[in-house]
Parts: C-alpha cells; structure tokens; sequence
C-alpha cells in the first residue's frame, strides 16, 4: 500500500493515520491547527480545498458526522489522501477528487456547502529562476495551478448563506487577504494570530470568514504560541498533536 | 491653576504631570500604549489630533526633542492640555491648538509632518435617543464632531512621504479602518493586539501606518496582555506605568 519514499505517521491526538513522503509532501502544524479552529457542526457538509495528503480533512472527520470532500489538484497527493481514508476507514465520510479547483462546481453543487477549509499556497508565483526543484511542494506553496482570488471565488460559491470558511494564512499578506475575500462576499469575523514563541512576530494567521456576513465586529481571538523558549510545544499545541495524555 | 473638578495625576515612569477631572476627561491607557507604541525620532515633527487633555503629546515629549503640535476641538480639554504643557514647562516644544480638526491645514502645513499619533473617537456617533449625558465623554468617544474617514484624510494630509502615523483603535473595526487608511495612501505595517487577559479576546489594537508605503507585508508584534488573572498589571505595563522602580 506505500510507495518506496512514503511513511505513515500519526496524529495521536485523534487517532489519525496519514501517508506522507517527505519527498512529496507531509503535513506540518498549519493543517492541525486550521482544523482545530474550524468550527464544524454534527451534520456540516464541508470541503477542503487545496486538500494535499488529505491531512486537514482526515483531522476534520473527528469533528463531525457530515460528509467531507477533499479537492486535489495533484495526482500523486490526491492518491495519498485516498489511501489514508481507506487506510482509516472513511470511505463513507470522505471523497477525495482529484481535480483543479477551478472545476469544483462539475463535481460539487454551488450554493450547498455550509464549511469549507483551506491551507492555501502562500507565497506569490515562483519567478522562472527560481523555481523549486521540488514540483509537488512548488505547487502546494506557491500561487502557480491557482492564485489567492480563485480559491475565495471557488469558496464563496461553495458556500451556502452564512456557510463559513477556514483558511490559514500568513501575517504580511493579511490585510490583501480581507480585502480580497470582503470582494467575494466572504466577512472576516474570527482572526487568530499564532506566534512561534513568546515575544516574536506572528507567523501564521487563522481567519473565519463569513458569506454574506455584515462588515464589521472582527473578533481577535486570544493568542496561541507554539513553542517555550526551549523549543519544546506549549501545552495547547502539545494537546492538540498527542492529545491529553 | 486647577479648576473645581480638576486634579494632577502623574505618570510616574517618565515623571509628567496630567491635570485631569474625572468629570471631563481622563487619560486612559490608551493613550500610555499609543505613545509606548509610536516609533518617533530625536527631531521629528510630530502632531496628535483628537489630543483630549494632552496625555498623548506630553507623553510623547520624553522620546523626542523635535516639535510636538496638539490638536483639539473642545475648548475646555484644549485649556486643560495647555495648562498641562506649562506644568511640565514643555512650552518650547509643545503647542496647543483648539481647533476643528478639519481646519488643521490652516495650522500647520500639508506635507510637512513626520508622525501623526491618534486616540480617535472609537464608536459610531450616537443615536439621538441615546445621547451620553456628558457631552465631554460623547464627542471624545463617539464619532459626533469627526469620523474615522475625516481623521485619515487630515493625517493623511500632515504626513511627508514615508511619514508614520500610529492609531489606537477597537479591534472589531479593524477592517473598516485598514481599508479605510488604504483609501487615504496609508498602507497598515505594524499591528499590534492588546488583550486585557490571557485567554480573553482584544480590546484594543495598535495600528502603524505609512504614508505611500507599498501595501503587504503587515506585522504582528508580539501580543500585548494587561492584567494577570488576579487584576493586576503584567510587568510590561506596569513599567510603562510605574516605571522600573
């Protein structure tokens, strides 16, 4: 069932098993913390977009009883992410389709989604020069197959009224990424900022967003930090990897 | 010097002397945060607008030697503001102007400033049913006398090329007044959260602003806390307050 370079790891915290290759892509905490901060109801249907390996929806699927569809514009992940839901038996909870997000609506109905997530590439499309020698995780992390606009056009038209989105972002792109969802329909209500350790800069950014929502009444959430001064975990973060044990 | 209601209250860190009435107008930590916050150089020219009783300048007088001009509409909290800067024989560097903030430019020239500071009026402007009943209060909180468009527009104005401007605001507004200043050619850089405890949500928001700055690349600072759960101030705003004694 694993490829030559592929390994299975585990999120303890919830009993998770994913296939990963470090030569391909493995998730890293952006995706455990978009899905623990996303809120998702018993019977929410959800999608993930830019899905990867799979990772945040399989973390979602301990969250919800609703059905949960992962879009996946590279092969080789998308396959991934389908031989971790076998190998969790979620056949029933999880589909995964391959497919460029810009072709979601042939696979899912507009209008009819009350959730969706999204880890997103971050950085802006790779000069020519200087292109990752690395395909897979050029795509993952950089605007190349899609660009920041596309996936929140795709989001918003997911979305149900006042369905809500997930994304997690980075900081410096923050203020383009409000304006840029405040023009398709998506309200930024909910902000977190997550901080690699106490008194640095903020390195990742968690926002709900809401379709159709009044402007107005961001809430700023409390603070999470990752790591003490000694590198090792703070206690929430230390929670949500290996759970209360 | 003083009036019936009025007292002197110190910041003791930086030894200034603030006279206050509990009936008109009092500083508040606000307004120690913004000036903690502002970045101002040994000759730089500065001006606050919605000045109150002058905390904000006064304050600001200990981290610079260039000119610092105070702007305020109300003639009994530009009084107090005056008296302040002879109590603490600020006179050479500190100048009071009473006046509507929109005739600011018949004050001091466009394109001339270096840093603009504001504790602006944070809510929306009163319905009529609901006026507060001390009209100080009311138009030092609510947008009554100015908006927050008319107050970018003026600091937008002030500022040199390059020039700062630093906000205090309320953080479910933040949108509104990023975009807002975008509109005005004041990119946000610098953000910083204020929560009032760990775990709670902010209540403030510290914003830095750059006149023709290139728009990306915000900051978050390191989150600023205020009270530990038994009420009293963390160390960092207990130095800004006390000082390090």
């Amino acid at each position: 069932m694993l490829k030559a370079d592929e390994r299975i790891d585990q999120l303890y915290s919830q009993t998770i098993k994913i296939i990963q290759s470090p030569s391909v892509f493995s998730f890293s905490l952006d995706a455990v913390l978009l899905a623990d901060f996303a809120q998702i109801r018993p019977r929410s249907q959800t999608v993930d977009l830019c899905a990867g390996n799979g990772a945040v929806g399989l973390f979602l699927s301990r969250k919800t009883k609703g059905s949960i569809a992962l879009v996946e514009l590279q092969p080789r992940l998308a396959d991934m992410a389908q031989r971790s839901v076998v190998l969790n038996q979620l056949q029933k909870q999880l589909t995964v389709y391959q497919l460029d997000l810009k072709d979601t609506f042939t696979k899912i109905a507009k209008d009819s989604i009350d959730v969706v997530t999204c880890n997103p590439p971050y950085f802006p499309p790779l000069a020519t020069s200087k292109k990752n020698p690395n395909p897979y995780l050029a795509i993952a992390r950089h605007e190349i197959a899609t660009s920041l606009e596309q996936i929140l056009v795709i989001t918003s038209g997911l979305l149900k009224m006042n369905g809500k989105a997930y994304f997690v972002y980075r900081p410096d792109r923050f203020n383009e990424f409000v304006t840029k969802a405040a023009a398709q329909r998506l309200q930024t209500k909910r902000v977190r900022l997550v901080y690699p350790k106490v008194g640095r800069e903020a390195n990742m950014v968690l926002i709900e967003l809401i379709k159709d929502g009044r402007p107005g009444g961001q809430r700023f959430l409390p603070p999470l930090t990752v790591y003490d001064q000694n590198n090792h975990y703070l206690p929430e973060v230390r929670r949500l990897l290996y759970g209360n044990d």
